[in-house]
């Protein structure tokens, strides 16, 4: 099949899960990866070298272990501004995920400071955000009067732009929004929708959760009115660890920024009776931070590199049309979001008439196929197409399309199982 | 040597980076465990075993995988409830890292709800407190217009508490303290401290980042009016990994504070106009949480728990009272913090005349001995004893009398080095 990783089958040997074995015998036929990715041993190898040999406190330490810790840790700093093209490597801040970085910017939005959001501005999303990117905007709006409005959806899944010029307007001060959506799988129009929002002044944030997994991103080529001024992404979507996520933001910005959490590391001086502030980008990673997190997610990006992300990309867009066509042969199923794999990442939503997505996805995990039911982190994307819940699919680099063979053998199984159509 | 763990070099064997050499080939000698601990096998080889064998997202997943990594993360949470006999599991909220749940209280108390604190309360914390409980807490007054007031010192590095009448007062809305002093070394009253500020109201938050390594802790035991509100730890400092910290609450406190960070897994529904959120400990743990740091932690307190804090605290007592009588022998050499062993914990932070801290770290770390050099994160402690930096020396219950003689052979050797006294 053109278009899939040429060495599909030598990348599945490095990730070790990939050869277990579920109840019954069954091979894990995983495809929940954008729920989490899976970890390739080089990952697991560097975390574990860390701990076992080099394992220090950072910045703090001046003896052996404390200066190699350190350097691994700020090594894994540039990793990370490589992997996203960053202009400058004191641009990347290190949290504990996605949320983390995206309430950062919504918290520090709203307090004193040459950016602060108050009563009267506007602040705009969209209906498709994952619950991170919406629910830290609401909490915004309530501790600030900033009224809170979002991009409705069309009915293929992809952002209703129709009211684009009432909606971004001069109270508009931040647009926040999903590059790839985690339920429909949209790829969104982001450089279109930065240079609108760049237009009127608004700040522009990117969860680049679903993306940064799958695109190729290069931020300093990018033309800065379509640049995003704060981005986002998690470390365990991109084969890296749990426990570490990324705010990459604009030096401008992130100096305009009021602190976020206050403790070690982020201060310039305590006195009893105040302190300032360290620079960019200690000034936003309180305390001990996540240092073999770091690391791993330093090897992580390291990995994609390598493999080339835009090889992945056209992996998984070759995996989501073999996809998207095999679930069109399942009577009944009806898929949410552009049909056109081009438009897409690798997460494919779909409904089944007549069986509820908790028992396709208890009868898909009885036969080792491992996907996700539920709301997927985003109801009013569900509430906005009248359902509650879905069940989706998600591939990634080591996806073949064998275990789409075998997702959709086990849903034409589903329905004789229900005795549905 | 009485009082030393009987089973000390089958522990030193259980941590693999104690075999490490340096420069030089010089062993290593690490006195550096305040900063953070060193791990030992079993913590490696668990998140190992989870990132190979079940790594999944945990509660949104129902396949096979989703269902093992749900059990283990939320079995780590019951392993750290024990660990600290805290009264509920659910009061047990997975962070970062101690600074993360300083910050989550400190945030928190200054939004709107029934624990708000406004203008004209106060808050009080110690001259003694790491950065990580200044800073939230300077933050918090002046967001809100409270006051900040604190204990002061004596000069053997124990709370002044001759004003405490004054300082716990009936506008006193939250007291901060440490339970053991990361730089003087010194155990606080806590329970003492507790019952004042309980009997005017105040809510009681306890910084145990050095306490929970080294102190058996069993909250269920205490009685009410002595037991915190609050209390933070952090994972790393307890043979843990990074990225992971503790924030336990009495249910009652926790219920009554408003949610910190907004995301998925910390909502009960979202909807574009407004969300509503989950119980404790859920509705504090919003986005993906450190998943495979939570299961080390768990691994980790049950380590220490199998070696038993009683012991470990008496090792560290032991140590620590050894260490002190060296570090008498070394002319010009002056201790911060109280002299007696019983009433600190194995952190001892000394001035040696005529050398700068950072001098005598590099002779130091030239002969394999790790120590810690600068202000620990404790500027004004440093500063109410007229020094900006000081030498700090801190074991655990890896460390050997041995090694405390070559860390006093070390600074007689520095002395001569710099040609002092």
């Amino acid at each position: 099949m053109e278009g899939l990783l040429p060495e599909l089958e030598v990348i599945r040997k490095d990730f070790p899960i990939l050869e277990r074995t579920l109840a019954g015998g069954m091979p894990l036929v995983y495809l929940d990866s954008a729920n989490t990715s899976q970890k390739p041993q080089v990952v697991i190898d560097t975390m574990v070298d860390h701990l076992e040999r080099h394992n220090a406190n950072i910045a703090r330490a001046m003896h052996q272990l404390g200066a190699e810790s350190t350097e691994a840790f700020e090594t894994a700093r540039d990793k990370v501004a490589a992997f996203l093209g960053a202009p400058e490597r004191d641009e990347v801040i290190f949290t504990k995920n996605a949320s983390e970085a995206l309430n950062l910017a919504a918290t520090t939005l709203g307090l004193r400071g040459e950016l602060q959001i108050g009563e009267g501005d506007e602040i705009l999303i969209t209906e498709m955000e994952h619950h991170s990117n919406i629910v830290p905007w609401q909490m915004l709006a309530e501790r600030t009067g900033a009224r809170l409005r979002w991009f409705g959806l069309t009915d293929d899944g992809r952002l209703d732009l129709s009211n684009v010029d009432e909606l971004v307007n001069e109270r508009t001060k931040v647009v926040s929004l999903t590059w790839v959506s985690n339920m429909l799988g949209t790829i969104n129009p982001v450089a279109d929708i930065a240079r609108r929002a760049h237009s009127v002044g608004a700040i522009v944030m990117v969860d680049a959760s679903q993306a940064a997994p799958q695109l190729p991103i290069d931020l300093a080529a990018m033309p800065v009115e379509e640049r995003p001024d704060l981005l986002a992404f998690t470390g365990h979507k991109v084969v890296g660890p749990t426990g570490i996520g990324v705010l990459w933001g604009a030096r401008a910005v992130l100096e305009a920024l009021p602190p976020f959490l206050g403790g070690g590391e982020m201060i310039e001086t305590v006195r009893m009776e105040g302190s300032t502030y360290a620079g960019i980008p200690h000034k936003f990673e309180a305390g001990t931070p996540p240092i073999v997190e770091a690391i791993g997610l330093g090897a992580a990006v390291e990995y994609l590199g390598h493999v080339g992300l835009d090889a992945v990309h056209l992996h998984e867009q070759t995996i989501t049309a073999y996809a998207l066509e095999g679930l069109q042969t399942v009577p009944g199923l009806t898929v949410l979001g552009p049909l056109d794999a081009a438009s897409r990442g690798g997460a494919i939503s779909f409904e089944l008439e007549g069986v509820h997505p908790h028992d396709i996805a208890q009868v898909l995990d009885s036969r080792g196929v491992a996907v996700r039911a539920g709301h997927h982190c985003a109801k009013p994307a569900h509430a906005r197409f009248g359902v509650q819940s879905s069940t989706r699919m998600s591939s990634y680099l080591y996806t073949t399309p064998g275990e789409i063979d075998a997702l959709i053998e086990a849903l034409h199984h589903t329905r004789s199982y229900f005795k549905v159509g």
